[in-house]
């Protein structure tokens, strides 16, 4: 019998795998596509491997404004592609080490749950079976595609996992859903001078972060010729054309050679015998605060849970699942979890947003600053502007963060820790920050009334 | 009379200024040259300008590992110098614009110290006379040039502040000293194609910084062509000929079109009538943990104290003295310093090195990781490696780290909140980093047995 069998290499599978290997478990993880799921595989990765292609792209054609010219630039759609295959299989047995370090047993293949109760789960895979005293379910998501008259069976129709796989580029794309994942592609393709369509629900990008952030990157993108249609439905897709109303009700038709839909994403439910152990499901499977579901040596950590659905989330909850199975204390908490859009430039979030605090009624106050207060932003951004905001409570502790400009996904952990650990603005402010760098701009934002 | 004098506008006196003048202070600050001091006009600033314009070259000549072709890429000197220029205006404009918003005087001139005591000290300045309460003394420091024979009057021979001012690439270049300064200069003449040779007194570049990181960082720019002569001393100089002698003792010489004399900084202790007040030094003024000098109405902040050395550390020296006069309780601590090489790779370190740590008998754990270990990392650094080093003490806190790799010098500001905090491995490992960022090394790092 196995102490624990993890169904999804993914984010939460494989770093459950590896703590709970390291804590002499025996531990059995099914993967039935590659380790590192969909992040390493279809997402996170590959995606900035592509866009940092297209930013050195970017650079190659923009050194006019620092003084450097280059003629004749070109890229290479296939050696782009091929460079990401090879990241991602790198990092891939990166994982598969990880796994034989910790005498993880991993096996391929499709995982079915075929009954079990509160002492064992057993479990069906490739043909053999397998019992163990816990069962982590960490089957993640997959790409919502919205029932679209015209969009089954549409050849022009991808998704995340298709336009991945792509080895030459599309004469033009359409991008469905303004979000995190549309708006890194709209980014890359943009960058490589396709022309990109955006087509959104809502009347902002990037639904759930700072709204003022989003907008400035509409306006960036625009700029460059990304052609967006907000607060716009669409209708139906015939072939390379999609059919879509906005407000005036109007009927409107844009072409693409590819049509990417990035409408969401859904919990995988169905397919591995969840129907054979009782537990609850919500919008995914619910879980209480150490990733415990209704069935007491049942867990679930990442996508599959149905919220937050980043890979970050998904290996803390991942980390708490274990720590509890293991008698540990470590609990989930979900109100310092960042998020980075990878467009050029960046976009990343951490807490509250002025839009959620003033929902939750929050007294909240504001400090803000353009990017341009640090010298370093200004050095390496000829004629780039950019965004810090950050929220503090009534206490002065910090609630939120939200920047728009490079590269704040690194700096933005500085915020995590603050959030975490509950850092008031004062005792930010007595910490010293590098001159010069872009992180500074956390205290001069503090720093200013 | 004014509340406070403030002989400086550098990173300390044009923080102090602002601090004192948002508290409702009456503030006079003298300043010689421009405000921004050194780190603005001459030294942090001017030199990520010119760094990030050489490593938009870099980009330019080296996208083929990414997919893209670039065709006779070239750099236009003055073009890069212009711009750096113009950043420099900028930021010295936007100094400008905050004194004026606080009400600040600011006198252009050589202020000089007529006398005083613990109620009053006069200046006089361009001419006229000024009565302060308190002084703050902020006149940084000043290039060592080591009195080496042949070197006064030499025109080849410049320091920083030569360096920066000019308008066309020497045609080689002999750098005397590997610290910081000596090896930002070389990464960035050695990115533009010119020759460089970097001779260095001791057996490891980036004295103070973490030996490890020191010696891979000597081997990156060995391997693209930079000419180290290490433990060995300059002798003497004769026009564009540098005569040195190394551990066997038979002398060499190397010849650059300029010789860069980078060989440390010393605090400006004298041209401002010091002597005319009674205060201590030792190396520097002599100053407690509130900033304050011998007598107590004098403090001093920045390099003129003579330890760090780094901007940073003046203006956070400058908050601390500021809180002082004010009534805070603010105190300056040295634990958390960051101190960063804009070289490509950039090198971070904060805390305790290794020999740091041995030295003062301090026990300490080890975690330590290549880069490599971030996804994100190896997206964005092909064929790159780098170290992430992280010390704990006996408690399981931060007491120091250490990273050779971009961009962390952007996240090393996590470790500075860390250590400032004392926050403990546990408590770091809980925070969430978002994934992929190259920021995450630190948490894998710690995870790391």
């Amino acid at each position: 019998m196995y102490d624990l069998a993890i169904i999804g290499g993914g984010p939460a599978g494989h770093v459950a795998a590896e703590n709970a290997g390291a804590k002499g478990m025996k531990v059995v993880l099914f993967e039935k596509r590659e380790l590192g799921g969909v992040c390493l595989n279809e997402g996170c990765i590959p995606t900035k491997t592509l866009l940092y292609s297209a930013k050195m792209y970017d650079h190659a054609t923009g050194g006019k404004k620092y003084g450097i010219t280059a003629e004749g630039v070109s890229y290479e759609y296939k050696k782009i592609a091929d460079r990401k295959t090879k990241v991602v299989r790198k990092l891939v047995a990166g994982i598969k080490m990880k796994m034989e370090t910790h005498n993880v047993e991993v096996v391929r293949g499709e995982a079915f749950i075929k009954g079990g109760n509160e002492n064992h789960i057993e479990i069906s895979c490739a043909g053999a079976e397998y019992i163990a005293e816990r069962l982590l379910i960490c089957t993640g998501s997959e790409a919502f595609v919205p029932p679209i008259p015209g969009i089954e069976g549409n050849e022009a129709v991808i998704t995340n996992r298709e336009i991945i796989a792509l080895t030459e580029a599309p004469q033009s794309i359409v991008i469905i859903g303004g979000g995190v994942i549309g708006m890194e592609f709209a980014s890359f393709y943009n960058s490589l001078g396709i022309p990109v369509t955006v087509i959104e629900m809502m009347p902002e990008i990037l639904g759930g972060m700072d709204c003022e952030a989003g907008e400035m990157l509409r306006g960036i993108y625009a700029k460059r010729g990304v052609k967006f249609h907000m607060q716009c439905k669409v209708a139906r897709i015939d072939g390379n054309r999609v059919y879509f109303t906005g407000n005036e009700g109007e009927e409107e038709c844009v072409e693409g050679e590819k049509i990417l839909v990035s409408a969401g994403r859904r919990p995988v439910l169905t397919g591995y015998g969840l129907e054979n152990i009782a537990i609850e499901t919500e919008r995914g499977i619910k879980v209480n605060g150490r990733m415990q579901t209704s069935m007491k040596n049942v867990y679930a950590a990442g996508d599959v849970t149905g919220f937050s659905m980043l890979a970050h989330t998904a290996s803390r909850e991942a980390e708490v699942a274990v720590s509890h199975m293991t008698g540990g204390t470590d609990e989930m908490r979900y109100n310092a979890i960042p998020g980075v859009v990878y467009t050029n430039p960046e976009v990343s979030g951490i807490g509250f947003t002025e839009e959620q605090a003033v929902k939750a009624g929050i007294e909240y106050r504001l400090h803000k600053l353009p990017m341009t207060y640090s010298g370093r932003f200004v050095a390496e951004n000829e004629g780039v502007t950019g965004l810090c905001k950050i929220l503090t409570d009534k206490e002065g502790k910090v609630i939120g963060m939200h920047m728009l400009g490079n590269p704040s996904s690194e700096f933005i952990s500085t915020a995590s820790l603050a959030i975490s650990c509950g850092m008031s603005v004062e005792q930010i402010k007595r910490c010293v920050f590098p001159h010069p760098t872009v992180s500074e701009i956390i205290k001069e934002t503090l720093l200013e009334a």
